[in-house]
């Protein structure tokens, strides 16, 4: 984890070889070493190595970082969203995230819960939890979906909007991101309206 | 895969060692070689090797069965019941079986889609699919559910019956198998209803 902020350009060096990591994930897998990822990135082995201590690290930084930019498109969309808006524009972020990202995101699935990383304390899945949290409250309170229980109902979204699922519509029959987005939004609506 | 009728003790040799490769998975991984499962299973290693000519050939075996005995369970209830009853009961099976091999199951979970695997003819996606589309179809014709896109219904069922779903219910929250049938059921069917 990034505990102190990076000078820009080690910034961007790090993107790069994330970023080439996630082609090589969605292309091959995790069979990739660290001299792999720095022919992919055409970084310099010796940088590689100051970055990632192992492939395996590199794995928990893409998926940490993937895991970011969701959190930070879920703010970003409640800053100015309430509601049922508020709820349909998340679902397209996401399943545009998830179209680029998703595929390499299912070579490195952790076979652990989503709620049971929230009870280890597992910092991303925390702030996904943490992210969209006031959003069910909301539609609970506005009366929309009926009252029902808060990590159920995360576990539930995060699980229709699944990369798998996403990567498996989009790969399979073919829709569009914003009919994945539509239609997953509305499944999930559904099997909220009928809790409890 | 299994091509002709086993002697029976054969079967039974193979049976006790996809049982011990589901306690290895569910506990360790997938990082356990042929001899660890002979010792796990009190088989000789001779045997082991006999039946299967690598550790990925066990974790596909294992796939396999597990997904054959939800097929069975499937085609057992579907004998004698219909319309809703008939998905509550399949719901209840399905839970059982996640519940005693949702653990090990999550270990080898593959990166492809689910449709993805039945239009490349997987056989054991192909048969679970097989035994899901006419419970579907059969609440579409009672006017249960609205008419809708097939396969995206047999996705989201596959979806939120998910093994590690009901693995992270079970250990987390620590809901009874009873709770989680009767829950994922009628997310589903508010997911199925609001389709269209």
């Amino acid at each position: 984890m990034i505990t102190a902020p990076l000078r820009r350009d080690t910034a961007r060096t790090r993107d790069r070889l994330l970023d080439a990591a996630g082609e090589l994930l969605a292309d091959r897998g995790t069979a990739f070493s660290l001299p792999d990822l720095a022919r992919a990135s055409g970084v310099a082995t010796a940088t590689v190595y100051r970055h990632f201590a192992s492939v395996h690290d590199v794995h928990r930084e893409f998926h940490t970082r993937l895991i970011g930019e969701l959190v930070a498109e879920l703010n970003d969309v409640s800053d100015r969203h309430h509601g049922l808006d508020r709820l349909r524009l998340i679902g397209e972020r996401w399943v545009r995230l998830a179209v680029q990202w998703g595929r390499a995101s299912t070579r490195i699935r952790r076979p652990e819960g989503f709620l049971e990383r929230v009870a280890a304390g597992d910092p991303p899945t925390s702030a996904l939890h943490a992210g969209l949290a006031p959003v069910v409250r909301e539609l609970v309170d506005a009366g929309t979906i009926p009252a029902q229980d808060l990590d159920y109902a995360i576990l539930l979204w995060i699980t229709v909007f699944d990369e798998r699922v996403i990567a498996d519509l989009t790969a399979g029959p073919g829709w569009t991101p914003e009919r994945i987005a539509t239609t997953l939004t509305a499944s999930l609506l559904g099997a909220w309206q009928n809790a409890g």
